[in-house]
């Protein structure tokens, strides 16, 4: 956030994934959980370009399937509709069944094709879906056309919404890029562990909104971790609708960065909000290395020390205990040359050029009570630089899964 | 265990690390600690035959240096010494002349070349070793002879000893093989990651010696893990003293694999032992893998499952929660055919050939209840297979690692 005053966009309060032009979003209570919002849809007055990344898990589940299936027909989208408690993963032949029903009922209420129809679930694995429940709530959709009804109505065991937009200015009209995601449990770098949901009223060629949404997903989705578990059901999806009528960007656009950083903060920012928000955790923790050759080599080191569940449960503990951060680096399976070392929490240097500095342990302590934790690790090897969130492990983390099923 | 009567060697009830022919072993209060035991030594009456395993972490500790080193110089050992509380790592030249000036002055106090003499450490990372209340620890060897006292001065947070021993008849002689380790955290199956020692009184060839103990650790030590962190501290060492007077053993010896399977069933139940007293496990996790095309792959399937913070938290739950299996062997990085899947928890069979059976619930919760749940996982690849050891996540191993430095 520190920089984005300087930055050519800007965030727009309070704002809803249906701030872009055309795009609404609801969510209603189908019954599939107590008493919570469970399923939620988005819809777009026009056919949006589109474009969408998937959980590498062997086992995708059915909604993925049939989700990939629809873009690859046109590159467009033109709703979404979402259920949680139930992530309609292993169930089979039934289940994708299920899952086509889930797009053609849709597809009906919302008056498109249903390959304009994406279907995404979350929630336990292994359990048919309800589907007088799901059909139900289709038939609803549009009763309640409310966008923070729809960031809840796809939770799970998340404690808020995440939800943000900014607005930048391309081709001289004021675009907006908005987003809405849940995380919480199973998040791991290892493609899109978690479901989030891009619009933009911005016209974009469909290859480019691909390559953007792959490169912006592994700079940010794909950076932060809650477990190290990598879900059967975890998407992105970006749907740019156009309707702001700007000549359609693409790479080699002009304004293409422009547009990219904007969007590159939104799916950052989100992720963040992920990392934050996971499950049991009190604290986010941003660790960014520094030297490496490659930017791959910062991210895996990034990543090894944001997974280590030794490093996060000294930082709930507050404890300065920095000989896990370079057990962690140790481990990471990148080799780089020791001597040149440093390490930093928040503020405080620890090691500088591969010496112990004589630091002072209530700095330390200072800079791991603060809602963000952050970690710095230099190396002299190359000019690259990643980083990388989560969040610390408690007791809640343990608690949240030892009863998350029955 | 359920094999053992079949097999070709007994188990001897109660033996300690100094069970076999010419080893003694003991243990002091140096001061490291508060009150426990945290100094302790292992001597052999003639040099030893010795081979040892070190953690892959690139941050390797000071102690596994100079035990390094002192291996490469003839292929034997008589005398190993270890503290624990403090892990000499982490701390440069100084830890690096720490740790060879322990070696040289045990070497003086046990009458043997320092090249005989192995150091480890264990405790914690980037603190100077105390050298005077080492010193004073090091004069004080053979003071208290007793193999139980040194089996507990090398724990940490490990809340029982480890140790075992059997017999095992080779060239007409009663070949004994004993072990005793450490664990608790930082145990993740990249190699060693804890400390273990066995010793035996057989007669050994050095290059045979070095392979079995790969061998061994691979398919033992290496299958375990706590908390996917791997030590910068880590080792295995095995000493075999020849006093049994056998006909040297080496790979082709005719009784070479009755050797290996004793040796093999040391080592495992010691990773058993350090698996189920994992920090704050209340059971042991076992995952077996059929069916791959290859051993190493069942071995990623099972160290997938074993790993998983959702399948760990799940049994802590005593909630059958097979999805999260499913989607841990989704994850595991290796392909397979969806439709040969099966799993069962214990005896209870969950899911057949890819299909989910319509299994009773209460049967897996007697199965999860149990001190050690054993999960199966069938493939139709091929015809390897693998097991892995675990435990469960609890309240406790976040209860321990937030405050295990402070």
């Amino acid at each position: 956030m520190e920089q984005t005053l300087l930055k050519p966009f800007k965030i727009i309060e309070n704002a809803h994934i249906d701030q872009p032009k055309g795009f609404t979003a609801g969510g209603v209570h189908a019954g599939l959980r107590r008493s919570k919002l469970d399923f939620g849809w988005i819809n777009s007055k026009v056919p949006a370009t589109a474009a969408g990344v998937y959980t590498q898990n062997t086992f995708q589940a059915a909604p993925l399937q049939i989700t990939q299936e629809a873009l690859k027909q046109s590159d467009q989208l033109q709703t979404i509709i979402v259920n949680s408690a139930n992530a309609n993963s292993y169930t089979g032949e039934q289940g994708y069944q299920d899952a086509v029903q889930m797009q053609q009922l849709a597809a009906k209420k919302t008056g498109v094709d249903p390959s304009l129809v994406a279907v995404a679930s979350t929630g336990v694995i292994g359990e048919m879906l309800p589907m007088n429940l799901i059909k139900e709530a289709i038939a609803r959709i549009d009763e309640n056309k409310d966008a923070d009804a729809f960031e809840h109505a796809i939770l799970t065991t998340d404690t808020k919404t995440k939800h943000i937009a900014v607005e930048v200015e391309i081709d001289g009209k004021p675009i907006t890029i908005a987003g809405a995601a849940k995380g919480s449990g199973m998040i791991h770098p290892n493609m899109a562990t978690m479901l989030s949901f891009i619009t933009t009223d911005a016209k974009v060629e469909a290859e480019s909104l691909q390559h953007g949404l792959k490169q912006s997903t592994n700079q940010t989705f794909n950076r932060i971790t809650v477990d190290g578990d990598c879900s059967t059901n975890d998407m992105v999806l970006i749907l740019a609708n156009g309707m702001q009528n700007n000549e359609t960007l693409h790479q080699k656009h002009p304004e293409w960065n422009r547009f990219m950083e904007a969007w590159q903060f939104v799916s950052r920012e989100l992720a963040k909000m992920i990392a934050k928000d996971g499950e049991g955790a009190t604290k986010l923790v941003e660790v960014t290395v520094e030297g490496t050759e490659t930017e791959e080599q910062a991210a895996q080191m990034a990543k090894a020390v944001i997974a280590s569940s030794l490093v996060k449960t000294a930082i709930y503990g507050e404890d300065a205990n920095w000989g896990r951060i370079v057990s962690a680096l140790g481990a990471s399976g990148v080799p780089f040359n020791k001597n040149s070392l440093s390490i930093a929490i928040g503020s405080e240097r620890i090691i500088e050029d591969g010496q112990l500095l004589s630091f002072h342990e209530p700095n330390c302590v200072e800079e791991l009570v603060k809602d963000t934790v952050q970690l710095f690790i230099g190396l002299k090897d190359g000019s690259e630089k990643a980083t990388a969130w989560g969040c610390d492990l408690t007791y809640d983390y343990v608690k949240i899964n030892a009863s998350y099923r029955t």
